[in-house]
């Protein structure tokens, strides 16, 4: 059934209505109460109010609409590619093509100017390429761990991830917002003191 | 523990922590694919991508990126105050009250001059008194509909609901953006000639 005769705005509903299916895309995070899986599409509406909160964090000044528009847009290549879980090496060598494939798929079912300048936030956000860009890399690594630190971490325990993989991982906080870094190291000393993470060296032993 | 020494970051992250409950706020609309029932949050972000991508349909010219933070912080209230299902009158009467208790809690978790800004958009959307609101109320209600629309309208069978009163719900998206509202008649023409909905007269025979 065709809901409109107006081409232009057809087109911008079948791209809406695809986007439902960002809310059937689970990650690997469980919520902070721990009682089910994130899905991407609520992960990257609290990365919107992360943003809107802690704009002022950034290291470089930025346009906080604009990151609150990369983060709004940054996963939804996911609806095609899938989440890739931050510590899966494997997953990882071919994420870079399952992506564009579905970037190809999603943003072309835009008009022309709108799949131009989605696509472009979402390229801006991948290359790290401007300081929108890695803020909101800094809140999009922020935020996993965050749920984690709040669920007790099980995620670390039941896949063997070490405090220097996380540290790794986290890099981007420091690189995007300095003073949120301290956060996730005060959450990290804490997990380690409780015994939820170790280092790669206890895990050795 | 406490994760930071900044006391003014501790009181936003106490509030995006707080943020995650809206994530547990179930919505009575399944998503389009009928699988399971909405949760808030990710009919936040898809708001937000509905505000960003139908912005030039707005009935008066508007800040989209506003539009955008509006739709954002809209519903955060019903972490307190639960979801009402709209066409539940009895709901309907505490719903005021029980959302402004929920706005002093949860946007007095912000320090002063956020919290400000934040219930202001808020206040903004429910008194629909900008050009950005009227835009995102069009929207919200938009939504639900589609997805109704795209699983079958179960919940309209269920809950008995008249053409008249999806009509008189779906009010403000003419008001906000007239374009959209002949998507909404489609929706509903073709609900009706398939016997999804009935108008009122047809359900008292």
């Amino acid at each position: 059934m065709m809901l409109t005769t107006n081409e232009r705005l057809a087109q911008q509903m079948a791209f809406i209505i695809e986007m439902d299916r960002l809310k059937n895309v689970l990650r690997r995070s469980p919520l902070a109460d721990g009682s089910r899986r994130e899905n991407t599409a609520e992960h990257s509406w609290h990365l919107a109010i992360m943003a809107m909160t802690l704009a002022e964090y950034a290291n470089e000044p930025i346009d906080a609409a604009k990151a609150v528009r990369i983060v709004l847009v940054h996963d939804i290549v996911e609806i095609g590619a899938g989440d890739t879980f931050a510590y899966d090496a494997v997953g990882y060598e071919d994420k870079a093509e399952r992506e564009q494939q579905a970037a190809d798929e999603l943003f072309g079912l835009l008009p022309e100017d709108q799949a131009a300048e989605f696509r472009s936030l979402w390229e801006e956000f991948e290359e790290g390429s401007t300081p929108e860009a890695r803020f909101a890399n800094a809140v999009d690594r922020l935020a996993p761990l965050m749920l984690n630190y709040l669920n007790g971490g099980q995620i670390y325990r039941g896949n063997g991830v070490s405090i220097e993989q996380i540290q790794q991982r986290m890099a981007p906080v420091a690189k995007g917002a300095a003073e949120l870094d301290t956060v996730v190291e005060a959450m990290l000393t804490d997990m380690q003191s409780r015994g939820i993470i170790r280092s790669a060296a206890e895990m050795r032993e």
